[in-house]
């Protein structure tokens, strides 16, 4: 099955935001073994979207079209493909419905021109959109499929992961395609090459390893495609497990799976708690490690002491050590981890301070410099890493580096 | 002057990068009044290459493509344009030259690959990339401009800079192009459409307004066309004043400044520090105020109560008020709002607790019912919101909320 993909916006043409629902889309149908052959943008526009359309139907048998839909963009590309699916627009009255719970759920009235989201082409099928007022519109024919989703990605996303791929899934008559994605923290790219290599070495040719990095994290994604099922499901179970006897702690989960939850997981296991004390790095460790259900149940919370008083006051920093050592160093982050555990009774501590920049750097201390320490029930320790010049990413890398500490920590014990 | 982008790279089909470039010439061509007017992503595949090309010229009178070329991609855009414009492939001696200096200086030997990027066509112009070995190449004639780039960003970006632009404003007659982007917060779209339909319905035809939205923020973007640049400026201006009169503090700010940024300058204004209370939000409040450089200045911290016991001991939450309301209530949030302002001196304090999901809902408060509080020094006022039942939704927009409500008080004072 070949796929093309249509975003409809004049943003993505005068270049006001980039579009990832194209990449997303492409990553997600290629993973079923879709191929994209072409992705389209043009503007919000009646003529351009059917020339599009009718061009993807010469290529391919799934069209994806994404934006054009919503009050303010006058539903154009709703309106536009009625009239080429010869369709009226009525009103279905179960999404109106749901519409008025939406607006009613969120505290507000909805508008005459929210109403109109309901009325939709009586010929499509409707692939309910829960996050957004505007619906999925599917056109299914023996030759092709079309559907129209609005561009907001978590929307799209929504639709796609919810009716579209259970539909394909169940429909189309996809290859046999088995992936496997590990998960790695620590190391990188060419360390884990240097490491797995005989293993790598040894891959027969229907099954391929992509290395597919991101800051504080290397995917390794192997991908099979055959023809038995169970029989490729057991071929990449057992690359998977000589990865990981190579890579041992490194490798901490698999599918996408965030670094946080896996720990989180241990701490559950441990039926141990966490909390962090964070300077440099503003709030966002704790903000990554609550972003996961249920996180409640280990996570008690954090003091971000951005100012040295709060250091002094919530954590018990002695002024004497920010004084002697400055508020980037050893002695004051293996204080504020002290301080945090004795507050807030936490059996692990995260603690980190350092010079996220642009100012603020020394001679002695560039910015970059940030200091780390992790306090379990039995160890403590402290380390001192510099992340370079630029503030956002010091940020990042010192809470994914901050939560791999305590990733090693909490397997050795 | 109409435009159209042709990317090529099966990386972009499977959605392994996301097309920057696009994104990045779409703005720039926008700037210069250059309307582009389709983007197309190909594979590396000589065919699909001259059908984007073919369609383009029926659009477009500037076609820029990028990617395909180099010697892992065996100069496939290279061969397949030469073929196009019906020319013969003759070593560049210049460029050869610089291909040569340019392996020196950095302590390699030029292979014969490399070499082979010295190969031209005779009849294009070569915009030169100084940043790597793949040039630019451009043919052009009376009816149509078509350059080809590699696909490395900043070799792209150089050559479009450098040869490019200055080529556009020499020789092509380009239109007079004004554009400002008004911020806004704690409207939605269609509550902002019906307060300035007035201004926006006398917009005269060569002024647009398009609505761009983020969670919790909506860009207004007026872009004019004209002659005279000073003229068009000045009926920007006055559209843009028109507009805020109508939306007063719900316009924070101009061209793309966070929320935050326009915060921060206020409290700056009135010498006053900033911390924040979070249960649900984990510390994402605090994580996006530190992000902006210089924020030191007036955040002095956070602390993130995730647990109960951290809500007493730390912010003096009465345990009979968390008995007899329930974590997530009004009594809870000012409670901690106020204990901040005692624990860290600080002159306004956000406070937050909400039910973020998927689990910890009940009939009374269901998932996304969220209460925040928001002290400063002359008043204080809480507020209950149901965000819905997205978990991470739920965190992005209590965190928006707050920082509106706090922008808001911060404005009246």
């Amino acid at each position: 099955m070949k796929a093309e993909i249509i975003t409809i916006g004049d943003e993505i043409l005068i270049g006001q935001i980039v579009d990832t629902n194209s990449a997303w889309l492409g990553s997600q149908l290629s993973l079923l073994g879709v191929q994209v052959v072409q992705i389209t943008s043009v503007s919000d526009n009646a003529k351009a979207i059917i020339d599009a359309l009718n061009l993807a139907k010469t290529r391919a048998q799934l069209i994806l079209i994404t934006g054009g839909l919503g009050p303010t963009k006058d539903d154009i590309t709703k309106h536009t493909l009625a009239q080429y699916f010869e369709s009226k627009l009525v009103t279905n009255p179960s999404v109106l419905e749901k519409l008025r719970d939406w607006f009613e759920k969120r505290g507000r009235v909805m508008s005459e021109m929210n109403a109109k989201q309901a009325d939709l082409p009586h010929n499509c099928e409707i692939l309910a959109n829960e996050l957004g007022t505007a619906q999925g519109m599917l056109w299914r024919s023996t030759e092709y499929w079309v559907l129209s989703m609005p561009g907001v990605p978590y929307e799209m996303k929504f639709i796609v992961n919810n009716g579209l791929i259970p539909l394909l899934k169940q429909e189309a008559n996809l290859p046999v395609i088995v992936h496997q994605t590990i998960m790695t923290c620590g190391m990188v790219e060419s360390q884990i090459a240097a490491t797995i290599a005989p293993v790598e070495d040894a891959l027969p040719q229907h099954i391929k390893l992509a290395y597919l990095p991101r800051p504080g994290i290397v995917r390794l994604r192997l991908s099979g495609k055959g023809t038995e099922r169970e029989k490729l499901e057991a071929e990449i179970a057992s690359y998977e497990l000589q990865i990981r006897e190579r890579l041992g702690h490194f490798v901490y989960g698999v599918n996408e799976e965030p670094l946080e939850a896996a720990i989180g997981k241990k701490l559950l296991a441990q039926t141990a708690t966490l909390g962090t004390a964070e300077s440099c790095t503003g709030g966002s460790i704790a903000s990554a490690i609550t972003r996961i259900p249920g996180s409640s149940a280990y996570f008690t919370g954090s003091i971000v002491s951005y100012a040295n008083e709060v250091k002094i006051k919530q954590l018990d920093v002695s002024p004497a050590t920010l004084e002697n050592y400055g508020a980037v160093s050893e002695a004051v982050v293996l204080e504020m981890a002290s301080g945090l555990k004795q507050h807030l009774g936490v059996d692990y501590a995260l603690a980190v301070s350092g010079v996220a920049g642009p100012t603020g750097g020394t001679e002695e201390k560039p910015v970059g410099t940030v200091w780390i320490a992790v306090s379990g029930p039995k160890s403590t320790y402290a380390k001192s890493f510099n992340f370079g010049t630029e503030r956002q990413l010091n940020i990042e890398r010192a809470s994914m580096m901050a939560l791999y500490m305590l990733w090693k920590m909490l397997v050795s014990n």
